[in-house]
């Protein structure tokens, strides 16, 4: 009771990095050192109060998880070096993240995912939260990240940044997720390949669904490049009262406008 | 239920990596490259299965956890980055170490004690290991370090290796520890000062304790060179019947013997 108290007071805001912006996709292990200082420098100018950061894989995580097949779960012992190999590649990201947040002066922490979470079938089960929330309360900035872990029932798979942000969200009760693209939010197409895209500024739960159906029923593999995807994920934050805001995390100031709530260009989803 | 038999039959072997060996206790910041390496090496060499590593922080925790009194529990808030400086310090001395162990073949992961563990006054409280004991299960071999952690009595602490090797050891119920050390193991005077210090091959628990008491009484700060204090962490394991066996990881080959369960030269506690 004591532990509900505790979360039901922080109300933390939670902000994904996604993996597209901090590193650079086409080159293996290539981290975007430039982005990642800048978002820092964002992040400590905004003084964010009960901050959590959690960040993708990109170029870290996923050549390797998709070379064991780790997400598939265990088959044979010849994965078991990939596991360890993929979770190293996260570790070596996300000391890169903290440590561009500690130079700004962010107490920063990291919080690794593999050794706490358990996964069922991939989605998240029973997890203990009061460690994230006692480091919120403290005045610490929580750093997770998408990472590989153990899973009930097929012994290991990956757990999607994604999916730890919605999770952290509606446990933690946070006030607000925002998610750092390399787009400026959801639009009705690809807008990197199609030019008649468009930027959807606002989108309500309701709306959201009907534009699942839509492009449910034309069949394509999610025509917005990826980011239907990305946002289903976060449905259930949203279905929670927790209001979804993407921004272009490549562009400078996004991130920064975000967390001090000023208007910016973006995709706005709430309830 | 089904947890705790999944304990009982892995048995494992903790290996202790001391801090004074992995770094240069003289330099912050720096790591015995040449030692972790040959360590990987023997680690490897010996087959041993079961294992699970822990390691002591060194020139990497020591000094920024004593600059911000980090060991003594929340003061305020000028102490959150010290609190993140030493977590992140112990993250990249771990960082090297899974590595080395990764390049030697051996499929290390890493556990952050500070992700889900929670002291109460420096003592480890309830704590859930299922996912260590899954991992030994798979065939991987977790590694994990002393760390910064939150403490529910005085906000944060430092917790020891030598803590969570005994913690480890008794939950999992391991067939035995292994500590490694810049000493060939426990002398009856600290053998860097004192030449007529003679090293103890045997010792039972009736043994340590009687030494215990004598220590006490002649009223010096612990004269055998700090290894009493750390056995005396260890002495809970014992008392659950785990054989504790200090040997000198400076010195080749000796972790290596001791893995492979050969006559070492060493100090072995047992019940």
């Amino acid at each position: 009771m004591k532990e509900l108290e505790l979360k039901r007071k922080i109300k933390p805001t939670v902000l994904k990095l996604g993996g597209s912006i901090i590193t650079r996709k086409e080159k293996p292990l290539t981290p975007n050192k430039g982005v990642i200082k800048r978002l820092a420098k964002e992040i400590s100018q905004a003084r964010a109060e009960k901050l959590i950061v959690v960040h993708g894989g990109g170029s870290f995580g996923h050549p390797i998880a998709k070379e064991y097949g780790i997400a598939e779960g265990f088959k044979d012992k010849s994965q078991l070096i990939g596991f360890s190999k993929t979770s190293q590649a996260m570790t070596m990201l996300n000391k890169i993240v903290v440590e561009a947040l500690l130079n700004e002066g962010i107490p920063a922490i990291a919080i690794r995912p593999s050794s706490f979470i358990v996964t069922k079938h991939g989605r998240i089960e029973n997890v203990d939260w009061s460690i994230v929330a006692k480091l919120l309360e403290l005045g610490l900035v929580p750093v997770l990240y998408g990472d590989a872990v153990i899973d009930s029932a097929k012994g290991f798979t990956i757990l999607s940044g994604d999916q730890l942000v919605a999770e952290l969200a509606i446990e933690l009760d946070a006030e607000r997720i925002i998610i750092g693209v390399d787009v400026d939010g959801l639009y009705t197409a690809d807008p990197k390949v199609d030019d008649s895209a468009k930027l959807i500024r606002k989108l309500s739960l309701k709306q959201l669904k009907e534009l699942k159906d839509e492009i449910g029923r034309s069949k394509l593999v999610d025509v917005t490049g990826g980011m239907l995807g990305k946002v289903n994920e976060l449905m259930r934050a949203v279905m929670h009262g927790i209001p979804v805001l993407i921004v272009n995390g490549l562009k400078p100031n996004k991130i920064y406008k975000a967390l001090r709530n000023e208007r910016v260009v973006g995709t706005l989803i709430t309830r």
